[in-house]
């Protein structure tokens, strides 16, 4: 570790050497191997500690389900108070966080400030929603009864979420569970302790000086793929909520399945912009570059298609690969750097294959290759590519984690539909209008079949006030706003009689 | 088939031979096995017909699709009018199709009377629904945008149901369906196939006289496991709604996860009822048959356990003894009658199997003996069972779809709600009490962990107006009322810039 | 009364000569002046009655007050059950209650007919709202503690009508009112008794036969002013739902406020269309025609200003004038008629004084003439009126309830929103364009200040799904559908503490 | 004023002289008379200034205006973030705005504070909501078309509000005003002077760090009672909210009724407690006595009515009698006071002519003298009175603001309920039972007619979460949770027709 890593670490008040499993307020070293977290950026090792093992499961379990069990008595308010405060030591500590989003995920500043922004965004909406988790009162067929839902707390939820977005999807879902009674297991991925364990900490910070919060509400394990798993088939788990690809995803469904417990998913996706006559050009590049090559290309909502109408191909084309010409890569902690580092050679290197792979299915290939000078040495940089294709091969219709834009052309609304839906994923979506008609009709049943479908918004960079997910392989969760808090709770269903008779509804008869 | 059926089958408008497989309004027969259903009141063969085959699940999923395509497109409130005609069609046939349901399933005519009432009933509040479909306008963070969140059609629904709600539970699930935009491909129970044939036919009779609906909107395939089995497996059904036992339940789950679809579970109870102090005993004794024998104690809400104070359970017994002892048991046609028969030999066996076993555990067995006089030849009628039992042993924690009343005694109401959390199943639950602490303890955070907690009305018999279904192992599906409706549609978050900038979510910068 | 008229009474069930006070069921004469029914077809009398007086008041309300109180008892499905009925009462008598709405009101049999379909629309949405009519389940900040909210009936609700929606105005309060447990007290236009009769004899029908509707649910009484004034001084109806126009809607409100009841209001509207550049012209011209000349301009939604793009002003203004020089004008009953006639000579007289004034304010006035020939003799028919003005002056201000259809030209969109935002009232709106821009804006926080605002749609013609209603002089009220069912309940919010102890809200600590 | 109070309005950041004239972050001497700010505890005087006259008003409301036609752009989670940094400025300044409370209000700290937490309460709900404002998306009946609901800012509102709740009923409306886009203007109590000016500067020193708020969002007038009347008279400010006595509430109802502005009204309460055979004495005790006598009688949900069951009544009034006995009156800046003084001699000489009276309509007064020792002098100091009643006389059913416990006796709940709603005041209500079906009743529609209706919890001191407001002559308002926000905004339906047909709705034809 740097001395800038530990002066961040300690500003966050992390005791001395991190440790890979945190059981409540109280951290404890894995038993597991060695980790090596290093940067993107340069490959300068950031941290090392031992992981856990399945042996830290069943600790960290029982000690999230008793926890659990006194936490949702407290009344949600109380609840909502605590994550307020939480709310607070992420606005004390947001240039912190961001630091370390950065070193280990590799993002640019401002994305990282925007990060930790998101996680401060869901602290407010979950602490207003601590007075609300609403259910129904409803009119019963009865006399003399009255009916009604309410929602209860639901267990220990599990969350296991992935590199890129390092610290927002843990918040997305323990805030919301906090706020709803439950307590968390995070899962994060291997490539990020460092976000894991400031996390934890920030969580451990407040609650120590809250005495209604008993000692359990957030665990942490650090560690492989086998840890998720344990996770996912643990019976007192009643809730897994799994960020990353679809193998994961559907891996993770199934085993959840089995055991009857509840999936949240929040999986792959290939997401399409589709650009109209009357699109508004200058806003369209502006709008398909930060979502094609933000957080290089490494986003679940990164666009990765363009669906351009024939007429005005050429000319956005031409804008685009002379903004992608002109776009400043490398350290993404360096002011004015748009693009950082892929996270990983692997991530390089399936990028130059599927670029290949593209080339080899008859597409057109600009820029697109690592860039080895002026940038960090050990850091996987490259220039974000674009690539004209024909049509949609099969290549296009894949998700490859990197930046690399397809570009197609189509005639009509319908085929530029046709085209848009053709992808197994279903996340997000945009379209560039100035028509009403083609708008609508984009957000209609018609029209995209994602969870998320913008009109002159790209389609990465979604607020917390509304439902994030979406449809088909992407796996159907939803997270952050709406009535997404409801995966976190149960629903009981309550009639209550208070007359002296026992009518049936229906209006049966049953009288011996 | 008797004259009888026959003519009750053709005011429904049944044409000749009753088929297995309808494809939209067209009947085929299938090219399986014969399936003979044989009523469970006397043995006697109401129907026989060639059962579906795999080589059926291509072109009725097809059938499905394309109708969906166009169904989505009909306006919301016309389907709703649809469905209203449908609730039309119910109450003309109400009479007809309740002696089916009782052939079939073996119902008393009074709970197959209510079952089609709930078949109306749930039409009456889809048609409400038709106008509102409600998703949310909210509140956006960025200037010249707007947030909103929209309910689109999902999609061709997979429909499996079970024998003991053979007309019901379809409806409940049809009629949202329908309303939402949705076709339906029903696959039912092989005990109840003219229970399937007739709602079928009565949708097509609806749907002949209605341009707007395209051809297609509701299939029924009738056979074996494997066409299940096949619908779970097809990627064109993105939502499998299925009702039945917990390993049919767990297999359908991790299927449909594997292809990361949707299911809808609704599964086993083993439904409890707490008797406290202060309960109203003369209500708890009518409350509690009901919900024990009613329907041969075959509904997922049967209740099973009965967890009694101590201070008054010799007196609870012995009513209870008594009223079992006064039980008309017997033909579920001739007036009177409160308990049918079992739905077959199997059911039969399994129940006298769990006495046994529960004698084995220490339990005393009153009544349970097969009945075989003053009943009709070749049914399967049983004297209800109460069995005490000085704890909840392995086999209280079992559902036995036959009826079995186990008897517990408690001391103190912490007590007895661990007794009631202790079995997997988490369906239904109540609680008598005229105590206001008491009452709803058992429906706070701490108190029943089921889908549906009651005070002073038995855990079978809901109305259509709540959010039906069950936690744990009964699979977390909701049907009926309340939100259930959005199970049947997928959410799409919108956001429409109509400004001329582009600002970013969170606040993040990232200019070229 | 004519042979046909008898006719159709008689279908309908009223009993003899109708009377002009409805007690429940029972019908009485009034013991006040004569009243003369003339259709506005061919000014011959259509029925004469005696008017209700000043002392029937006291006796209805009692009644009504006496059905209200065990009403509310009944559940609320129950009542829905009845609210169907109606609604089936009515598709039976859907012929014949147009008619009479044309014979009274003198419109098109196409509006008519439309006019009792939206009576049938709101019976099925109260239907379905009969198993909501949610309040909400509430996180309570103190341990132990439940809080909730119920909507419960309010009372006996007095309706105020107008002549031109003699039928659809009462439905829309009456079905929500019925469904909510309420009675309901009409007093209806003088102009349309007949209307009036009909409905409260439909009701009687339904009620006949269902036993749970105490007699007195629904009353009314026609007669003059001073009948509704008592209404609104009565303290024992909770609610006034007034409908007309603006002088009485605020004497209304401020009789009601002055003993801290609530009103619904309804009142006059000065409903613009702004028709952009980007408008689709032959759209434009046909929305504008239907909302300009409908019902012979006496909707309170009528379009009575044409704000243009001067760019397509006089392109747009010779297509109107063409249409409107081909308008069928005559007899409402015959098919083809698109323009009946006005209700009668005052409103005739105030429309030529209107289009006076507006060419004296230097508008250019066109058609807009009485109409002599080839019309019914004893009605009074107009050539609809378009007016060119430079500017919206005082004339142009005012809601003139006859068919004129005010031009203005406008250069940008801002200085259209300023005119458009400009009159006293506010209750429809519209704005003709294909820009997403355009149309956002006009619906967003800075566009019409109308409580509806459409885009491609006319000002005229809602659907009854949507909350209906207006702001600024219009009344503020909200009627037919989304939440509007509020507005005939009460809320009450429940805190219920089941613990042991007594903890205060805010933490106070208040220890003796 | 003391050196204290300069301290506190220094800390809060008062610049110099108080004014009575706040003009968004401008102060200003008003023009009128001097008004001279006693406090309650010892008469001393605390403020003086010179009042706000008729010329201030119009400015205010321009400036008010001017305001909110920035402010209703600026995306509501902006606004929310505004209100996050006030309830931050809330709760850092906790105790000193408490101490102004208790000076003029003569509170005693614990119910200061709690007032002051209500206001942070208040912020934490509304920053929540600023992402919500949840209007809905609506299916339509056309195809090509869509509908929705949005809600949007209203304008400057009118807050009056009483000396009793001098600074939380400000925060209740303001916050909520402010996250729903609107400005405020405040019309104070003049009891309570000091109070407005230090929540008003509180909210400048917030507003003057925000750029995003236009100047004028928050607006004081201090004044006498034509300022408030000229409020409620101006055509510019669409809301008037207005807490205090039932004719202030009428005489603003009529006013703004008069001019087709909404009111929103939080009048009287006569707020009763009953008590039943299975009460819980103790609890009963504590809950009645704090209702009672906390804020020494002037909350709009004090107790004012005991209505007890017979058998219980002579223990319960024992216990009361034993607890008013002991009450701790005095300084209720004093560590273990429990009940401060009157607000002024007006209030003492009604509340001795309310014992007077009572005796005289056949009351026992237990208690209720004016206290002269050891209590500061200057101050208006009572021991609250207990009065035994025979049945609600007419004094009974006035609301004296003062802590006069009327206590009745009954022998049916039937008997109960009748005497419960027999007052023309509908604020608040309690039931004291552990009979579920006691409790049931009381919240049914059958039961309290009030607007809050509790179980075991007494009539004061609602959470913020539900709606709060009264029914019949408290004048219908809700303000704080729930929908209540819905009062601040205006809605607007919108119908978007994205398809180039035009259905008219309820399926009328018009076809030229």
């Amino acid at each position: 570790m740097t001395h800038s890593i530990q002066d961040v670490l300690q500003r966050i008040g992390i005791p001395g050497q991190p440790s890979a499993v945190g059981i409540g307020t109280t951290w404890q070293a894995g038993a597991g191997e060695v980790l090596t977290g290093k940067s993107p950026i340069d490959g300068e090792t950031l941290v090392t500690l031992q992981e856990a093992t399945l042996g830290d499961v069943g600790l960290v379990v029982d000690t999230a389900k008793n926890a659990f069990l006194k936490w949702r008595q407290v009344p949600a308010p109380q609840r909502g108070e605590f994550v307020r405060l939480i709310g607070e030591a992420l606005r004390e500590h947001k240039a912190d966080l961001a630091a370390i989003v950065s070193w280990e995920a590799g993002k640019i500043t401002q994305e990282a400030l925007g990060e930790v922004q998101e996680m401060i965004d869901i602290c407010d909406f979950a602490v207003g929603l601590s007075r609300q988790l609403y259910g129904y009162t409803i009119a019963s067929e009865r006399p003399g009864h009255r009916l009604m839902e309410q929602w209860h707390p639901l267990g220990p939820i599990g969350v296991i979420s992935a590199f890129n977005f390092p610290v927002a999807v843990w918040a997305w879902n323990s805030m919301l569970a906090f706020v709803c009674g439950d307590s968390v297991i995070w899962k994060p991925s291997e490539k990020t302790p460092l976000c894991a364990i400031a996390c934890q900490q920030i969580v451990n910070n407040v609650a120590q000086d809250f005495p209604e919060v008993p000692d359990g509400i957030s665990n942490l394990l650090i560690g492989r793929a086998e840890i998720g798993k344990a996770l996912t088939e643990h019976q007192e788990i009643p809730l897994i909520s799994a960020t990353g690809s679809i193998p994961m995803g559907r891996a993770v469904a199934k085993t959840v399945a089995g055991r009857l417990g509840r999936s949240l998913l929040e999986l792959g996706g290939n997401n399409a912009m589709i650009v109209t006559e009357s699109a508004d050009l200058e806003m369209t590049v502006r709008s398909a570059l930060f979502s094609a090559v933000g957080t290089c290309g490494q986003r679940c909502t990164t666009l990765r298609r363009l669906i351009v109408h024939e007429t005005l191909a050429d000319q956005l084309l031409d804008s685009l690969k002379n903004a992608y010409q002109r776009l400043p890569i490398g350290n993404p902690l360096s002011a004015g750097t748009l693009v950082g580092p892929l996270v990983d050679q692997a991530a390089l290197d399936a990028m130059q294959d599927a670029l290949r792979t593209a080339e080899s299915q008859g597409g057109t290939v600009h820029y697109g290759n690592p860039i080895l000078e002026d940038v960090p040495a050990g850091g996987c940089y490259v220039h974000p590519a674009i690539v004209e294709m024909h049509s949609q091969t099969e290549i296009v219709q894949q998700e490859t984690f990197a930046p690399i834009l397809y570009v197609m052309r189509y005639r009509t609304l319908e085929e530029a539909f046709e085209m848009h839906n053709q992808v197994p994923q279903g996340l997000s979506s945009a379209i560039m209008t100035n028509d009403i008609r083609e708008a609508e009709l984009f957000i209609s049943p018609v029209g995209s079949d994602c969870g998320i479908a913008n009109v002159n918004v790209g389609p990465s960079g979604a607020e917390i006030g509304g439902a994030f997910g979406g449809e088909k392989e992407t796996g159907g969760g939803r997270e952050s706003g709406s009535d997404s808090w409801k995966a976190y709770m149960r629903r009981t269903t309550n009639t209550i009689n208070y007359s002296t008779e026992l009518p049936l509804a229906q209006g049966i008869e049953f009288n011996l």
